[in-house]
């Protein structure tokens, strides 16, 4: 085994495109989009073929109670803690051939690297791929000690249930909680994931070094005014309530606009009766606001709800806020973040600090680990749909600086 | 015949209660509401009792091609041009006891208080009721000889064709057109109707005059934004399609509280996709707009088509404001408001002018001969509802505002 060289090595590009494209084969759509529904046959056969990459690397391979499949390369030293990478291969019903497949390919592809210079680190590391990331986050959640133990809750739309899914991919809810991780056995994640939005692309950086993952605020903001014939209602005796939830729209896309990072964003409303000559009467809407700071946005939302008041007031009508989603922010670990830097500077890679907007099972392994993020860019920010790209050099060079942060870190 | 004593005339209160409770037994609702469908058996039901009560007024009864009942009690001179009152007893899906069958029972009230004191005007009087007020409006456009003469255009939301519906009622598509009428045969129409708005609630008067039926003009609007998602697309960056609707709703809520006696009001609006999570990317959503002054929509139009304009350049989105509906206001005739103001006096009732901004069979009637309105109080406003309530006294009090305007215009 030698012990040189590791800062010189890089991953191979075109084997690694080889792989996405071999992974996108399964599931593929006439769009060029791909359908891998979590335990579906084509996310199972996914997982085969994954499994079977990873025997094939001599990867010690386990699937855990959450049907996480978890490959691992020994290290030097067989006391040391892991160092862990991946993401995920299940995807939207109409998904990329990149997002979550590129992480898990990547780490195998690092592996790959070392096995062949037949290197190791001191520490083992893991490829691990998460169960259903594009649903319930199952997978992750298992990992942080975060999933619900009501199984009624991870049903699927179609009616089976979880037991019954877990089992298909070789998990077993009954021992769910089994699946937990914790410090004593993970010393790091690091998770490398297409960015799902535009923002390198716009600054024409090559890499992104994730601050952490945003947190996040769900909202559902009622209106309640009064319907009434639109024609026969005067102006001034009308208690519209698309007139109050469109002051409503503007103050949160106003509070999104000031100083910061944060985005705030209505993205959902149905409008009752939602007749053209009736005066609405009631308007739901959503409300999701995501910030690095939960501080912040505590602050942002403290001046939305006086906002909220003062509009309920001038529009005569009954607006009311009701929360159901609060997750917090998921710091990524400082020296993590300069370790990426310093693998961008030394493979001469323009990067930028970031904060990453959605979530990834990194967030969850954030609760029982350090955590990191790398990013590659995303053409036009697209994600979620068939024309989701990232070129071969792209996803060559965001492999190298996994590559080169993993060496980083696993030294003891 | 007497001669005399026509000033001093009045309608009988209780008879006129007694009628509106008695047609408001067919098709009543568990709620208190009436469902009185154009051409259901309830409809056919309370044709049929009407035109038996015409009948018991010796009147000459017939019904058009478009199923219209027209019922004539005679004049004294019989050369002279009908003059016609009447409404409709057709009701929406849940509505009340007062809409339309009032206007309809108060006609037939004055000629019984006529009969019964063996009194003629000069003119004949017809009480007319409509055909389909609540939907198509087809017989007052028959009469108008504003119908639309594709079969396929009055097909019932059910699936039955208007052929079908008017042999039903005794009316005969073949021959829609011959039910066209003309100021030759018609000197005026009064209907009398409930308000089915708050304006004389809320200024505590008796009766309305109506200046005119409103022109409405209805618009579908498109907003085109981009898509995206909502945690990864910064502020700055987006095109959110339903910002700019906002504030397109805030434009056309402007306009509508300019100086004047418009409204304006967005009723309908989708949002796609439609998610918590992703920048809306396109909204649709109605404006409907209503003044007794078509200069005056015109005026209140392009002021809005500036503000979309900027509104378009602001958020980087596409607006377009496609016609969808467009109805010339109907003026009352002066001659006709001063009688019904001087019947008013008489009777010492508190009146005021208005428009109607609902659409009226009168609307119809005013292309073909001199049209009057009279309105009566609608307690809190509300129409089309079981809640829809006029007090006898202010029903009474519109029949004999009705009576003593048709003496004053029977005279030739």
């Amino acid at each position: 085994m030698k012990s040189i060289t590791k800062a010189e090595l890089l991953v191979n590009g075109d084997r690694l495109s080889q792989s996405i494209a071999n992974l996108a084969s399964i599931g593929k759509l006439d769009n060029g989009g791909v359908k891998r529904i979590a335990y579906s046959t084509e996310d199972i056969e996914a997982r085969n073929i994954v499994q079977q990459w990873m025997k094939e690397l001599e990867m010690e391979v386990r699937i855990d109670a959450a049907g996480n499949i978890i490959g691992k390369y020994p290290g030097i030293n067989s006391d040391a803690k892991a160092l862990a990478t991946g993401s995920h291969i299940d995807t939207v019903p109409c998904g990329g051939h990149y997002d979550g497949a590129y992480g898990v390919l990547a780490g195998l592809e690092v592996v790959r690297v070392l096995k062949e210079n037949q290197l190791k680190l001191d520490r083992p590391i893991e490829v691990i791929v998460f169960t259903d990331e594009e649903g319930s986050m199952i997978g992750s959640k298992a990992i942080s000690g975060r999933v619900v133990l009501d199984p009624e809750y991870y049903r699927r739309p179609d009616g089976t249930n979880i037991q019954t899914c877990l089992k298909r991919v070789g998990g077993n809810w009954d021992n769910i909680t089994q699946a937990r991780r914790s410090l004593d056995d993970l010393a790091a994640f690091v998770e490398l994931h297409v960015e799902q939005g535009p923002v390198l692309e716009s600054m024409s950086k090559q890499v992104g070094v994730i601050e952490g993952i945003v947190g996040q605020r769900r909202f559902n903001i009622t209106v309640k005014g009064s319907a009434n014939h639109a024609g026969t209602t005067p102006m001034q005796m009308r208690c519209d309530a698309l007139v109050a939830a469109s002051q409503v729209v503007l103050a949160v896309n106003k509070i999104g606009n000031t100083p910061g990072q944060q985005v705030a964003t209505v993205g959902k409303m149905s409008v009752l009766p939602n007749a053209a000559n009736v005066v609405p009467g009631w308007v739901e809407m959503s409300l999701d606001i995501r910030d690095l700071s939960s501080l912040h946005i505590d602050s942002l939302l403290k001046q939305l709800r006086i906002h909220l008041e003062e509009i309920a007031v001038a529009t005569n009508t009954q607006i009311r806020l009701n929360p159901c989603l609060h997750n917090e922010p998921a710091l990524a670990e400082p020296y993590i973040q300069k370790a990426i830097a310093l693998a961008c500077k030394n493979l001469d890679l323009s990067y930028t600090y970031l904060p990453s907007r959605a979530s990834h099972d990194a967030q969850e392994l954030a609760q029982i680990a350090d955590m990191g993020m790398i990013f590659v860019p995303s053409k036009m920010g697209v994600s979620h749909d068939a024309s989701e790209y990232t070129s071969p050099e792209e996803c060559l060079q965001g492999a190298n600086v996994l590559l080169q942060t993993l060496i980083r870190l696993g030294t003891v």
